[in-house]
């Protein structure tokens, strides 16, 4: 993951600057700096939660540019999306694209986030080398902050990180799972003409549900057991 | 976008329902639901800003049952994944992964959100159809309420719509442009068995940031007339 430093300019609420704090935990981020913040006290650490270390070593700043001396890389987050392309300071790259971009960026970046309700000013995101926007509907498209910066974070982390799944079941199996099914729906004397699109919807359904090879063997076993208990006569009891 | 209600089980923290209500606004969700929920007071108003009114509008119920009755497909939250594969209640999808697999839905979809401490108990996430996760760091992979919720439903809201930005500049423009930027490396005498490196460097570059045809044009006009001025011996004045 890149070396990312948040930074919060002139944050009116303890609360959002704590919830923030959290989410950084949540996303392994650890560097928060904060310009001209308000008073941080009991309710910002109640809730940071596990992030109380991050809200503890945060560093306060007098300016945006004191915040960011020695990062590479300034990022301003703006809920403004201009409508033409003139105003190119306020042209900003979806979150996503954002972190895609800078996904294995070696140098410092610092992402800023401005105030609750006035956002940045025209002359802080001049100072920004690139914006980044957050898509969200047109009717409301004022975020709270913590929301703002737990997205810009979790697209971040979600860029470095695939998410493992268990192993998905191999070909063979499948087959085996798919004549297994068509074994039941022969034992429970399915209508033959119908049995090739069922079988053909099953194997799509469970296309979709990617199922594991541990889900596969369980329906498997259910299948193959139904079949012999129907075909065998035997009841449940 | 599919037909999302979002519910909310056990929710202790008015403020976080509150908050959950905007994010809702943000991206154009209405239908919340509340089983069994804390007392939902000022402070919840007050962190809902323009989701008041969904808020106010908010069904209360006394179990997920009754919360889900008229929902086709019901998606529970759980920030825990499993290890192995067995305990397949337990085994969630990526919510992007989600949230493109329901992408074109045409029944109501409950997505569902546990206790701020204990989550969804195993009986409730039993009765889930599928489990979503969000992807976060192993450490402390658990998100506020209010970051969950806000995390899902942006998902939904990407997936069905795609970012639309500012044209981008033609592949006629470019050219002109990469002709100036060689005139300018011509005019201020760069070393010329650098020239085409440091060409193919700027295509580069100019090629990440996607720039349109508003900023082409205004680079270009810059170089044009920072290569005439310096061939033409004219100083700044």
């Amino acid at each position: 993951m890149p070396d990312i430093r948040i930074v919060l300019v002139g944050s009116k609420f303890e609360g959002n600057v704590g919830a923030v704090a959290r989410s950084m935990a949540n996303f392994n981020l650890s560097e928060l700096y904060l310009v001209e913040p308000c008073m941080i006290g009991d309710d910002a650490y109640r809730r940071a939660k596990h992030g109380a270390c991050i809200l503890e070593k945060a560093v306060t700043a007098d300016s945006i540019e004191e915040a960011t001396r020695d990062c590479f890389l300034i990022a301003g987050t703006s809920g403004i999306t201009t409508k033409g392309d003139r105003n190119y300071t306020r042209m900003p790259v979806p979150v996503r694209e954002f972190a895609q971009n800078v996904s294995g960026y070696g140098e410092k970046i610092a992402i800023i986030f401005g105030r609750e309700d006035l956002g940045l000013f025209q002359e802080e995101l001049n100072r920004c080398d690139i914006l980044i926007n957050i898509p969200t509907g047109d009717d409301y498209p004022v975020l709270n902050l913590s929301h703002a910066a737990t997205l810009v974070m979790y697209e971040l982390f979600c860029t470095e990180n695939v998410t493992r799944r268990p192993e998905p079941a191999d070909r063979k199996e499948k087959d085996y799972m798919f004549g297994f099914f068509d074994d039941l729906t022969d034992a429970v004397g399915y209508p033959k003409h119908r049995r090739e699109e069922t079988s053909v919807m099953f194997r799509r359904m469970m296309g979709r549900s990617i199922p594991t090879k541990y889900e596969y063997n369980t329906i498997m076993g259910i299948f193959g057991d139904a079949s012999k208990i129907i075909k065998n006569g035997k009841k449940w009891e």
